[in-house]
């Protein structure tokens, strides 16, 4: 069932279509989580919502069938970072981060905006080709010039999948070089399909690039290199 | 007067301090905007409010008193984009953009947060020197490793920065490469200051680099080289 609230976030067009036959239950299916972070830290976020278009859902549905066999893996996503994450605090000791306790409202950046109006996105992960997808709707809050996603949003979601890419081929890490190349600039409410792959490894170096296309692939809106270093305190 | 409700959103020590001296109304002393679009707009949301830490007040304070004499001038800036800008639709006729009459709820990204939760920042730009300067506190949605910023949330402040620079210096511009290095960890509700200058102009490429700098000066978190290309439908 779609709620007429989501529908009205993106144009018609986009929102209709068949509901997704994914394995997985889908979010509208579940009551509404709780305020709580203790609740809330266990919603993944990575599953379709009614905003999502008839796009989404269905390379949604295209990825989770390549999961069956097990090459691909879809990767969930929460609004919450686990606060037990202390790698960065240890790799830079100067740079004094908030501390949890007192930053109890902190949320990850691509999904603290409410559903639907900015990221929505689910990624999936193949192994064995150190590959990682990420299908992306942008919605309305994303503007940069009129009609259009701002850079800055796409610049995130890119990051993010460069970023999940480097971590599941070589633990935590952080970006270190991001090469952006702006192409064709994406309408609001459009799905895309970031493209990440692993390059390179060279120590603690991880070379990670990526594509951002259209869905039918016909147009690629933007391409990125990148750079990201394994976080190691020991050997600091 | 600061409210309660505000200083919740950072550490204590971040939002302790005095109102700042600066010569505009800031937004606190104004009536809360209605949520009508033809009023919002209207709205510019690059003046204090109580989730402006210290360090953000003082910073604004400074930079005020350079606007007295003309060389450096405040940039306003607002939630919703205007729907003329049609640029970008004449320069990508394929693009294929959101109608604006589809669209009421587009925003622009920076601005789509909650006051204090997400961007709080103003921009000054002195034209003579063609340099645009952006103070920015990062609020506590825009979380990437715990308690530390998304590299996104740095880059989309970076490019917003940029093209300010760009814009005032050639005209409409979209950014065509963003080349980021990320060198510090920017912690969670603190305050960094992004210097980007026009380089270069070749024809209709504009040259814009920038570096963030902690408040002190001593912490360089971040530096970027960006090409900007002039939109000019006439010409294409």
């Amino acid at each position: 069932m779609l709620r007429s609230g989501a529908l009205r976030l993106c144009p018609p067009g986009a929102l209709r279509g068949p509901r997704g036959s994914a394995s997985p239950p889908a979010r509208e299916s579940r009551p509404p989580p709780r305020s709580f972070a203790s609740e809330a830290i266990r919603v993944d976020l990575s599953l379709p919502n009614p905003s999502w278009s008839k796009d989404m859902r269905l390379l949604f549905d295209q990825f989770m069938k390549k999961t069956e066999d097990g090459s691909w893996k879809r990767l969930p996503s929460y609004k919450y970072v686990s606060p037990q994450s202390t790698e960065v605090k240890t790799f830079f000791p100067d740079a004094k981060p908030v501390k949890g306790a007192d930053m109890p409202q902190a949320q990850l950046f691509p999904r603290s905006l409410e559903e639907g109006r900015g990221f929505e996105y689910a990624m999936f992960h193949n192994h064995v080709e150190n590959r990682t997808v990420c299908i992306f709707q942008g919605g309305p809050y994303l503007q940069g010039a009129s009609g259009f996603l701002h850079g800055g949003a796409i610049a995130t979601m890119m990051d993010s999948t460069l970023g999940a890419c480097a971590l599941r081929a070589g633990g935590v890490a952080m970006t270190a070089n991001l090469n952006i190349n702006f192409r064709r600039p994406i309408p609001l409410c459009s799905v895309v399909v970031i493209n990440s792959q692993l390059d390179k490894v060279e120590g603690r170096k991880l070379f990670v690039s990526c594509n951002v296309q259209s869905v039918d692939g016909k147009t690629l809106h933007s391409e990125a290199t990148s750079l990201f270093v394994k976080l190691n305190p020991k050997k600091v």
